[in-house]
């Protein structure tokens, strides 16, 4: 049976809270999910929150109950809470009803095998939150294998970013690296490391793109280093009509995700 | 000259602040634009401000002091001052040294000529700023003409909005309407409504676009209404690898948006 807490200084309580804090989520290596929407793809993926916190009104739901259910039988801890404990846990005004501290999976890239999806996007110094869960549910979308972030990436655990990638976070493989160890990585296997550039000639629909493929994504204001560029099996442009001189990290890879798994078909 | 002004109570540093609410925006007929980057893509469209504030610090930048001058030169206001107040405005901890108040540009229908862009997007209810910034900026890469907001969108002025679309409000023609509107407006001459539907059966890359082209996009949660689905022209479906279900709305417009400009290469 779910326990009912309702005060703030319930270790429970602080520790779901914490984990809005990147530091925390290292030293506990766990992470929040939040809503009844992306609870639900977890549990369709195969995973259960190690602690699940919701409202009286939250549980009601079939499917929640359901949730809430699964997680006790597997060992896991309920507590039914205030609306005013999940706001300050999720750090909203207005909180989901229903949130889940899930563990984080391994993100060493050996505990990639690139054969089980033709695509794969690596991310380099990623900034913004918001961008990484969108490149999460794009990968979701397009069929790709997970999401590989080089350098210093922000963390694909925050609150923000798994809110955006709608619980792609659940379905794609998430790996950390620094640039070295992915180049040595990718290098003893098969794949295609593809970038974009403006300075490519090659158009990005006249490119042939061979499986594995790695698209490479630069940072939001830099685009990617030269030197990485120089790496990369291919470099293709996406033509810009417009007066702005790029597309939106995010947008990019959206575009070339989805045109290089058309160039497939 | 530009005024030294260092007073919160100063009348322009109220008038630029109050620029962050809607309502202040639709009664002055000006929205706000920040950094240097954003007030020089203006500045290429042909855009100056009405009024332009900045720090000393900002003035120094060559590209500033021409922007600076150039809207005095047209009878702009110019005021110096603090980073503190340029703060307040922005509503940032690390404002923009530059910022400037421009003229919202008529957003009727009627302003809109259709014969000018192979490609207009057309977004429905959208209730998140960035996405409408980014869909701008989508659409000037793209080529599109401009962005038509119909039912009960957030405000394209607003400084999130403007922000993502990195200078894009500049470049594309914004317009608001009613649906009925949008319609009657669309069918009074030629045009191919375009939806995408998870019901739809043709595939996005094996369906025909014609010029011009009304790319329509769904509200972030629910997509679009059944019977705005209907009246689309063509329906077509971005088939979708993973367990999610959906694409990001702005993801999907730039996949639509570059798979549509892609058919006519």
């Amino acid at each position: 049976m779910p326990r009912q807490v309702t005060a703030f200084s319930n270790a429970t309580v602080k520790l779901l809270r914490a984990l809005r804090d990147k530091k925390a989520r290292r030293r506990e290596r766990l992470f929040l999910a939040e809503g009844l929407r992306i609870l639900t793809e977890a549990r369709d993926s195969g995973r259960l929150p190690e602690i699940i916190a919701f409202s009286a009104e939250g549980a009601k739901h079939p499917l929640a109950a359901e949730i809430i259910a699964a997680t006790e039988s597997a060992g896991g801890d309920a507590i039914e809470t205030t609306p005013n404990i999940l706001s300050k846990m999720s750090g909203k005004d207005n909180p989901q009803m229903l949130l889940g501290a899930y563990r984080q999976l391994d993100t060493k890239l050996d505990a990639i095998d690139r054969t089980r999806a033709p695509l794969w996007i690596v991310a380099q110094a990623l900034r913004d939150p918001g961008n990484i869960g969108t490149i999460l549910r794009t990968g979701d979308a397009v069929g790709a294998g997970g999401l590989i972030l080089v350098d210093d990436c922000v963390d694909p655990f925050s609150v923000e970013a798994v809110r955006a990638s709608m619980g792609a976070v659940f379905t794609q493989a998430v790996a950390t690296a620094r640039w070295s160890e992915f180049i040595s990585w990718l290098r003893r296997g098969e794949g295609q490391l593809v970038g974009t550039s403006l300075k490519a000639t090659r158009d990005y629909l006249d490119a042939e793109y061979q499986r594995p493929c790695f698209l490479l994504i630069g940072n939001e204001q830099q685009g990617l280093p030269a030197d990485y560029e120089a790496e990369c099996d291919l470099l293709v442009k996406i033509p810009m009509a417009g007066s702005a001189d790029s597309l939106n990290a995010a947008m990019a890879s959206a575009v070339m995700a989805f045109a290089i798994s058309a160039s497939w078909r």
